[in-house]
């Protein structure tokens, strides 16, 4: 049968053009896989009929004729574009269509309608975003990136419960460590929400390392990064603002004279083959997990070669079963997911 | 007379050799600065005996007989270590020996020793870590990068006041412009602590430019950057982290091969250039901002450049006058620091 991906061509900056092209390349690589291009017909086809490939055979498309604007608010794309292109993506998760739904689209309306349509799954209040990042040692999963602001212990638990069943299912490791974000090792640093977290979370049956600092994210020391979304965020941005300014700074003084730029010339694999290793192409693609479906969240910037890897991703979590995992995972744990002070309440 | 600086010699991991190298050159280069080296006095003269300088007739040595170890507790430092080189250097800041105090030890134990000895400034209710980033336009001011974890909105407020009146005092800018480090533009994003703090500052007679978000650190968007303690760590931590991480790559990347390790002598200029550009020893000494004299914490690891840096960044808070300033600034503040809705409660 092999695994269908509902694709919302319309999302991102650059639309179905590149949309198109990636999903082509992907369809090549992965041969049972397929792709249902859901949006505006027409630009669809068009994109479409550029391409050669017999692997177009595994491509449908599905109308819709609404598209989610980057900045609209979630509320307004959930309620009022009931026939967006996002939208139309995720109900085919739901009605079993696709098993997977992959948007380059805005964030906050993608996670509303996921949520709305698919529903969270049992034991979870609130789905994270969840997304590898490069390290020395390979790659790490962290989350929340952003979905949640205001989060309880309990929800960083449940976070670290979906990160590790990720992690287990996808890279293959038994019982990933699992660090929880603070800024200091002792564990009298930290803010209320994160000691009561690590409270809980030595309690767990998770394999916890204990608290980890900024610079751990990208020394690779745990498996899983658990954060709340806003410190979680921040700290993505905050990366993708320094690699950015250093890469800049790089060129330019690669480019500051004639024999700089000669010498540029000459050390180009070597900067290339810099520039793949941290490559936020190749790490791209953000996991919606919580829900009762996969869904997976592009960069609104995402080229062909980025959208590709986001495509993979979605591929990769329904081929190894992520859901089933994190499902197995919540009902397999061996304390309530409760603050203390809450059991010791129902004692009395 | 000039400016005195105590200097906590056993501070940090090289101590008082490194630490005696840095405060002669600094001395070298700022003819009207002295310098009184606090700490075990056989070690510093030990240090001493080996430097030939005519600033050397600029500094004193003042014996503390204890040493704040690096992990030490706050508490254990402040109650049980009276004669610590740490404490008997902000000693000499608040008996006016001294107008300014740098230390590379234990930070928890710096704030607790300075805020029990020097107290906070009038309407300063917690005193805060701020330090510069490179960024592409050239600096921006961080705060708080670590002391208080529970922040609340009118804190944040007050660390907005302080860095406009540290960046307008030492970098010359009249009206810093003030971003709030939040993880998303539009006003409706972010916590509760940051939307409160978003309307006070709106009241405000401070530059505030709005909502800034992570990638916005290194853009240089804004002059000043207001954030609680946990995130700005977080956010500091990571780029320590992911800068280390990319600069063992490019290395790794310039040195796999003869051929490659050729190259990179010829680029060695180059990389040199770009190093220094970001380099974090030009950036070392965080201000402990807020308290009734300059404080500046050097990192641990510093060597003498860094260290060198530390010494000159109190010195030219003390020449640019910052603490008068922040008091300034606090006194002719147009508003009560209080929320609104405190405020609208004193209306009935």
């Amino acid at each position: 049968m092999g695994i269908s991906i509902a694709v919302d061509a319309m999302g991102g900056d650059h639309g179905p053009p590149v949309i198109v092209v990636a999903s082509i390349q992907f369809l090549e690589e992965t041969p049972d896989a397929s792709v249902i291009l859901v949006g505006r017909e027409g630009d669809i086809r068009k994109a479409l009929s550029s391409v050669r490939s017999i692997a177009a055979d595994r491509v449908s498309v599905r109308a819709a004729t609404e598209v989610v604007e980057m900045h609209e608010g979630p509320a307004s794309a959930l309620r009022g574009k009931k026939d967006s292109s996002m939208r139309v993506a995720v109900n085919l998760v739901k009605d079993g269509s696709a098993q997977a739904c992959v948007s380059a689209g805005n964030t906050g309306a993608l996670m509303a309608i996921s949520r709305f349509v698919l529903k969270t799954l049992p034991g979870i209040d609130r789905p994270a975003i969840a997304s590898q990042l490069p390290t020395r040692k390979g790659a790490t999963t962290a989350l929340d990136l952003g979905a949640n602001v205001n989060c309880t212990a309990e929800q960083l638990v449940q976070f670290a419960v979906m990160g590790s069943a990720l992690v287990a299912a996808v890279d293959g490791i038994e019982r990933p460590t699992v660090g929880l974000l603070n800024i200091g090792e002792e564990d009298i640093k930290g803010n209320d929400l994160v000691k009561e977290t690590a409270e809980l979370l030595k309690a767990s049956d998770l394999n916890f390392y204990g608290n980890v600092e900024g610079d751990d994210i990208y020394k690779g020391t745990t498996d899983v990064i658990v954060c709340d979304g806003f410190v979680g965020n921040v700290a993505l941005k905050t990366s993708e603002g320094l690699a950015l300014m250093l890469a800049d700074f790089l060129r330019e003084e690669f480019t500051r004279n004639p024999m700089r730029k000669l010498l540029g010339l000459f050390a180009l694999p070597v900067l290339a083959a810099f520039k793949r290793r941290v490559d936020p192409r190749r790490y791209n693609g953000a996991t919606l997990i919580g829900l009762k479906g996969v869904v997976v969240k592009s960069h609104g910037h995402a080229d062909a070669l980025a959208f590709r890897y986001a495509l993979k991703k979605a591929y990769t979590e329904v081929a190894h079963g992520v859901l089933e995992r994190i499902a197995q995972r919540l009902a397999a744990m061996p304390v309530p997911v409760v603050a203390p002070s809450l059991e010791s309440s129902n004692d009395a």
